[in-house]
């Protein structure tokens, strides 16, 4: 074996979600063992059932620590976290699988953060389930920012050569003008250059959207672009960051597509996710830029309709994991 | 000739622009006059200049009145409101041009109002120059409306079989909010079933986005799904209209690129716009679907950035023509 190969921590995500299956499903791929150690963060029992009730054929083995991490494909390492038990009922929240879901991301968040891992690749939660076992956590993000006192981060969303940063991400479309300020915009145009140098891809132009029809058409729609938005692109500028914008928004997707922008810098969450859904419906990752760790995730959720009928598709899940690789590979980071 | 031909009025749109040269270059495609007799409301010199200046092989010749549009092609019938003269300076508005820009719109909806014209495919103006000119509109669309005394209407974004039809479109993102009303979204989709109807695909299934990101996720990012959109659905099915949703709109238009919807009921403009852009950037189509009167146009503006240079491409406009046929060919609509 070449333990060489840095750790990935996969967390099970909710017990009840279509989780287990996707990680089951996505590391029957050897292709995810080549440069890496996955390692599971979740329920052994639970793991093995459904490699069984499934019929994928992986072996599920317990591990200690990362130490024990030996990524011998296809014996699937599982740190067990023994919360919930082979027969968990699918399908909806509840504080009991809440709970759960906390445990594997906590874990594996401090191992991430104490270097013993590389990065964290996590299947989906559900709010209403972390809120039932007490968390005052809307999700992974916020969670794992105050975990590594992150001072500021950003959402992305990644499909290949579409990519798409956001300004805000999950709030009302009636909130999203107050959010929008010089700093924030600021802080998202810089990490969208940290994140382009993590691709490997530093210094490649990148566009900023407006927030209004045809980007306000010179405050004719809205003035967020002349008092915030044009502001904070003349800083990032002054910089030294290769970016253009305010680029309406129905015209800055399609020029990133037939390739003039490496990164979209977006103001709210559909602007960027309806048009690269159009593309890649089910090849999309998040990407949490500007934590201390690296963490990316599938671009879905528990998917409660389905869980537990073997019909979740890992494509997301195993994009997020290469993704991670990615930057692993670029970063140096820890084993 | 076939001089029972439908008539397709065609406004040339703010001088300065590219309104003539793109009616100049479509008109070269006979595919245009097979169907239809075009007749161009604008200036008999310009029009005359620019066929000269672009070569553009085709003649332009003066009538006097719909009666004496022959639509013989290469023979183009212009109904001179001779205001502009041939050289009039490109790239910029002016109270001139749009004075010049109204009177085509006012005298070629005036003959669609009274018949003489079946329809009407209107080419790129400038509120900023129509406002210089003295009108208290916007656009085409608020002044058609008040002429016909239009009781609603939306604008619809058509690219062959994607079609986004707003319940709100040109207003800046922190109005959308409080503008989506139960009224305006039951009326909205009322109007998608007309557009359907006057399609040939009625009965087809009708989409209804939501405001919010994952369409507010069950009230979480925002009420306005659970307070007014789905009761809007709800009224709608109970009129008989064939419709779903709130459908996230991050998943609505690609579930209808793939054909599960035959138009999306679409709350604001870049919602629309931008999916349906990255499939079909230069392709689409405005119409506003509710008049009495058919109204088609590209979906660009005077892009006086390459006006009088040569550059302008005609296919937008060429479609908004053939969309007009299309529905005039389906209403039997008057010559």
């Amino acid at each position: 074996m070449d333990e060489g190969r840095p750790i990935i921590a996969i967390t099970m995500g909710d017990p009840a979600g279509i989780g287990a299956e996707i990680i089951l499903k996505a590391l029957l791929d050897d292709a995810l063992w080549r440069n890496a150690r996955p390692l599971v963060y979740g329920d052994l029992d639970r793991m093995q059932y459904l490699a069984e009730r499934f019929a994928i054929p992986v072996h599920v083995a317990e591990v200690e620590s990362p130490e024990g991490a030996a990524g011998t494909y296809p014996r699937i390492d599982v740190i067990d976290l023994a919360d919930i038990g082979a027969e968990f009922p699918f399908g909806s929240p509840s504080a009991r699988s809440g709970r759960a879901a906390l445990d594997y991301i906590e874990a594996a968040a401090r191992d991430a953060i104490g270097g013993q891992v590389a990065a964290l690749v996590t299947a989906p939660i559900a709010k209403d389930a972390i809120r039932m076992a007490g968390s005052k956590y809307n999700g992974h993000t916020d969670m794992l920012a105050d975990m590594t006192h992150a001072r500021r981060h950003a959402m992305t969303l990644v499909a290949g050569k579409l990519r798409a940063i956001f300004v805000t991400d999950h709030v009302a479309l009636a909130e999203v003008s107050a959010r929008i300020t010089h700093k924030r915009v600021l802080d998202t145009i810089e990490l969208a250059a940290e994140a382009l140098t993590l691709l490997g891809e530093e210094g490649r132009p990148i566009a900023i959207t407006g927030v209004n029809p045809h980007a306000g058409e010179g405050g004719i729609f809205g003035a967020e672009e002349t008092e915030k938005i044009i502001p904070a692109i003349e800083a990032a500028k002054s910089h030294g960051i290769n970016c253009v914008g305010p680029i309406a928004g129905d015209v800055a997707f399609h020029r990133m597509y037939r390739g003039d922008y490496a990164i979209v810098v977006t103001m709210y969450h559909d602007l960027g996710h309806a048009p690269i859904k159009m593309i890649a419906m089910d090849e999309g990752v998040n990407w949490t830029v500007g934590l201390p760790i690296i963490r990316t995730s599938p671009d879905h959720g528990t998917a409660w309709d389905i869980a537990g009928t073997g019909q979740a598709r890992p494509t997301s899940f195993k994009n997020a994991y290469q993704l991670a690789c990615r930057i692993v590979a670029r970063e140096g980071a820890p084993l």
